[in-house]
């Protein structure tokens, strides 16, 4: 795997991305999961999946697009609830199986209307809700 | 599903874990993507996988143990490399299909000796490596 030669490769070198893109380890149903981290506090916002159209659109056009598994097909972060994600980093991890984005995020990640998805936190025997929402989701939505 | 009931909680509202762990989306391997924050720098180390089993384990020992698939047994982390990931906080996605774990990670997370396994990073048409192994990797697996 294409990747896997980056193993041993010093800090600097590279390697040709068309090539690597085409030996990423895509699942079954070709996707990739990617993860939004926001790229200055590093807050990760959300894990969504990719595929092979999705990834070339967002590195073209610098906005977040993935694959919707609900809806089979594109979606443009943002399209419907108006809170974009900018690229502004794609990172892949030493297998190829899993990509990480920097993102600049504009607003909430999460369609309940908060900043991150992942607002529950497992606590002993519970599970607390630990943000409130930035925006009421059906402003976001309307 | 129970997790969407939090969508509309404010913060501090909490539900009970084990309904919640019960109706977690795992695929059809059994299986839910676990993202690895260090807990303190928040930086994303890795990405790896849990079953129902693992996660019970990881929330008792506070040391996280993932499902490795390549070996298709429970894996703790760091029981060959011995650079352990102590489990800080669990956190669950607003619709209960990924996890995010902060971690107090000793040493490098990445099998090749690296802090995180995202070292790739796109550029134009290639692909950079962005950081060197923290311990050479043929010192980790002896």
């Amino acid at each position: 795997m294409m990747i896997k030669k980056t193993e041993r490769l010093p800090k600097g070198s590279y390697l040709p991305w068309d090539e690597i893109l085409d030996s990423l380890n895509f699942n079954v149903d070709g996707l990739i999961p990617a993860i939004a981290q926001q790229h200055d506090t590093n807050e990760v916002l959300m894990m969504a999946w990719m595929n092979q159209e999705s990834i070339k659109e967002s590195l073209k056009t610098n906005r977040v697009c993935y694959w919707s598994r609900s809806r089979q097909r594109l979606w443009r972060k943002g399209e419907s609830s108006g809170q974009e994600q900018h690229l502004v980093a794609m990172h892949i991890d030493c297998d190829g199986d899993t990509l990480l984005l920097k993102v600049d995020q504009t607003g909430p990640a999460c369609h309940t209307g908060r900043r991150s998805c992942f607002y529950n936190v497992v606590k002993n025997d519970k599970v607390l809700v630990d943000s409130d929402p930035l925006i009421d989701p059906t402003q976001l939505y309307k």
